[in-house]
């Protein structure tokens, strides 16, 4: 029963299934009762948490700090950047009123008609307006330049179609919003971002990507330039882990945000904003895990070693005991986080085949035969291999573990990718080959038009136009009109 | 000029316009654009940031786990425990519908009529409905309990009258929320986050506190019992500085969270909740602070220790500049924050006025003299004394300064608080002395009665049944009954 419980959909069976099933079966997130908002569970939160720390680090380490600015944004603040609330009126969750009663006919309770707010209050769907109104009295001198700031915060964003961490109305996210006194340095603060986002994905999460700028139809509401990093999932698909907006004077004018330059000349202020969200935890599963569960980068496992006895008796139990506690105690000197999992209500196999399911990228076994021989068994998450060594060294032994399966599934991602990834130069070989899932570079005429028709007839769209890689020029695929270089197009999610 | 902008109106003038120019102009929070929503500057957020990471430190030493529970809760949730939503209804922000859309008449843009939700939800004031009809579905077996989860989150409860920190509408807070087999349990879970919260504001916050019971009428809408720790500002008043609930079965009753218990019993599954808040930043400011400006304690200053150059001209600032390189150096592998402040186009005096300001614990100054006699200048900021000292060692007698200070500004409010606490036996007494701003230990016969009657003649309300200290019984100050003990009035925050 347990494991029939665990069992999840195959990946070749049903992709979308496989992520649903295993978000759910390894206690990551659950939809709520309130629609499109997801709970994020214990383990979810766990992952959230290192990513997190981590990225917090990398923002501090560059010089931004933390603050925190309203939930409720006033509609006509929203309103104030024209691209903005066109981008953002479809799915803005609205706060009308500011209290409950109870009925007068004893039916329970219903909103007070009498406490109706003179102006209505959006939950920030992103922080721009909020903050470039805060941030006009903070500004008045080059010398108040840069501001470098970074909040972590919930937003909503009403999505009709919702997934666990992929899409849903309420995530968790930062969003950095900085103000500058020249273009230029502002610009190189949306590079410098996209970076930071670069670096992480590939270092922390192990999950290659691609960097690029995106086409003007799928920029950023009030940028204008937006840069992403796309990873590919393991079904050929594209996923935007994080972007980087240049916002020029937008909100500053929009907000009136000025200030006086070294030269005592008035201008507006340059803007950047940039964000991740609960978002890389769905790109996470779905760049490493398998049909038997998650697999997770060591670097952001919550557990990253989990240790079963297997025992006959009490007495054998303590012995493995007294032997685990030592080589728990070398691998916690190390950094490593370690769990000895001595429950006596579940039998080992069911243990092995939980923390398989969870993605403890490193599970240590010892039994009898284990105790007279001074050995232990080691079984590695990301290629389930297992081998059985001496106790003596063990924790050396797992410290390089670790790292070398952090590099492997990075090396795994990157081999997936490459092996996925086409130039194409006719739009009939496009439509056909679209179908494979794959990441596709195509030369494109640089026109809104053409980039609508492709999405129409292929639901492919451009993930961005690539930083490195091939920089010719060539001709459109569709049109034949002239193209600057080749873009990435996939499906994405 | 600057200096002017910087003055605080002194405590002994207006205590309470003290303490709002202090957190403006000490750069920790402004009032937004939103009604009773603050930003929370850098600076604050530092404070908040250091905070949050002991907190999150304690909960996780005493079992407890981190998740996430939607912003937003179906009004009818919000009724199913009948006191709760009493507690509630008049505070709750409304969402009523998603979409805005651009006025017919070209005006802007408007609420979406068409996008009405079928039912309110109402932002999270508190959420022990949502996450508690979410247990439901986690909770079979007394093997799935205890279950022990912290949240970090945004609340919002519509305040009419708001101070910053104090009380705004939207604050951050943790709350906890777990479910138990036993009351005994919970009762235990209940005590151990009281005690945790009473750790945390003594050695961490340096902040003396009573541990106490609430008496009926104080008591969390929902609650059986409300657990609380209380600090005695510097005017006298008292404030609510963390609150920990025995929740009985109440929750577990109004969704249905039943479990089997070893014995194949199915009973409902017992409660707690305990929060704290960005209040506690304004408790911190109001126990230590001075009229030159904060007065941090060095465990939660976001900067320990500050250095500021006096030099004539660039070669004796180089000169400097290396000096205290070294120091600096020393004192990080200590573990100590320091920031060395070499900006030329502010003077010594503005800086050390500055840092005063912002309540940096230790301030080290070198000049030319210093150089020549290898010393340096240290100040305390507690005390504001100065003293010349050698380099050599410096680093060791900075540590131990630190500790001095934490100590010391706990013992100055631990006497504050003594000074400031008296019996009294008699109503007339009370009344006239509870005008100085006193804790008052009396004796009161049990009735919500008498406390409101106090309450409205004397705007003192019962703090807590205190759980330590003098448990005689005695005659209630007022109708003269029998009371079980004395208890804590103050007028409070």
């Amino acid at each position: 029963m347990a494991k029939e419980l665990k069992e999840l959909t195959p990946r070749g069976v049903n992709y979308s299934q496989w992520y649903q099933d295993l978000v759910i079966k390894a206690d990551l997130a659950e939809n709520s009762a309130v629609r499109g908002c997801m709970v994020i569970k214990p383990y979810g939160y766990a992952i959230w948490e290192r990513m997190q720390r981590t990225l917090d680090d990398m923002f501090k380490e560059t010089g931004h700090v933390n603050a925190y600015f309203p939930l409720l944004i006033p509609k006509s603040f929203m309103s104030k950047e024209a691209d903005h609330i066109e981008g953002f009126a479809k799915e803005c969750a609205v706060v009308t009123h500011y209290r409950l009663k109870k009925a007068a006919d004893g039916s329970g309770v219903i909103v007070d008609p009498a406490a109706k707010l003179e102006e209505e209050l959006i939950i920030r769907p992103t922080s721009e307006t909020i903050i470039w109104n805060t941030y006009r009295n903070w500004i008045q001198s080059y010398r108040d330049l840069p501001l470098l700031i970074n909040q972590w915060a919930n937003v909503m964003r009403w999505e009709m179609r919702t997934r666990l961490f992929l899409r849903t109305a309420e995530f968790l996210w930062q969003e950095g919003h900085t103000a500058h006194a020249t273009r230029r340095e502002a610009e190189e603060e949306t590079i410098r971002m996209q970076n930071v986002y670069a670096c992480f994905a590939e270092e922390y999460m192990a999950m290659p990507v691609i960097k690029g700028r995106k086409s003007d139809s799928e920029r950023f509401a009030g940028a204008l330039e937006t840069y992403s990093i796309e990873a590919m999932m393991q079904d050929g698909k594209a996923l935007q882990a994080g972007t980087s907006h240049f916002l020029g004077q937008n909100f500053g004018r929009a907000f009136d945000v000025t200030f006086v330059d070294k030269e005592g000349k008035t201008d507006y202020a340059w803007a950047t904003s940039w964000g991740s969200s609960t978002r890389l935890i769905g790109a996470l599963i779905m760049s490493h895990s398998d049909d038997n569960g998650l697999v997770l980068p060591p670097k952001l496992a919550p557990i990253q070693v989990v240790i079963v006895p297997i025992y006959r008796n009490a007495e054998q139990l303590a012995q493995i005991g007294e032997k685990v506690s030592g080589i728990m105690a070398g691998l916690k000197a190390l950094g490593i986080t370690v769990k000895y999992d001595d429950a006596d209500n579940k039998k080992p196999g069911w243990k092995f085949a939980e923390y398989e399911l969870k993605g403890i990228p490193v599970r240590l076994a010892m039994g009898g035969r284990d105790l007279e021989n001074d050995t232990i068994e080691v079984m590695r998450r990301d290629t389930l291999e297992k081998e059985t060594l001496p106790c003596r060294g063990i924790e050396d032994y797992v410290r390089n573990l670790l790292d070398d399966i952090q590099r492997n599934i990075f090396q795994k991602a990157l081999q997936l990718r490459a092996s996925r990834t086409i130039e194409v130069d006719t739009y009939p070989e496009f439509k056909e080959r679209i179908e494979e899932g794959l990441f596709i570079l195509a030369h494109w005429d640089g026109t809104p038009e053409t980039e609508e028709r492709i999405k129409n007839e292929t639901k492919a769209t451009i993930r961005c136009i690539p930083l490195e890689g091939d920089a010719a020029p060539g001709r459109c695929m569709v049109t034949g009109q002239p193209s600057d270089r080749r873009v990435l197009f996939a499906r994405s999610y």
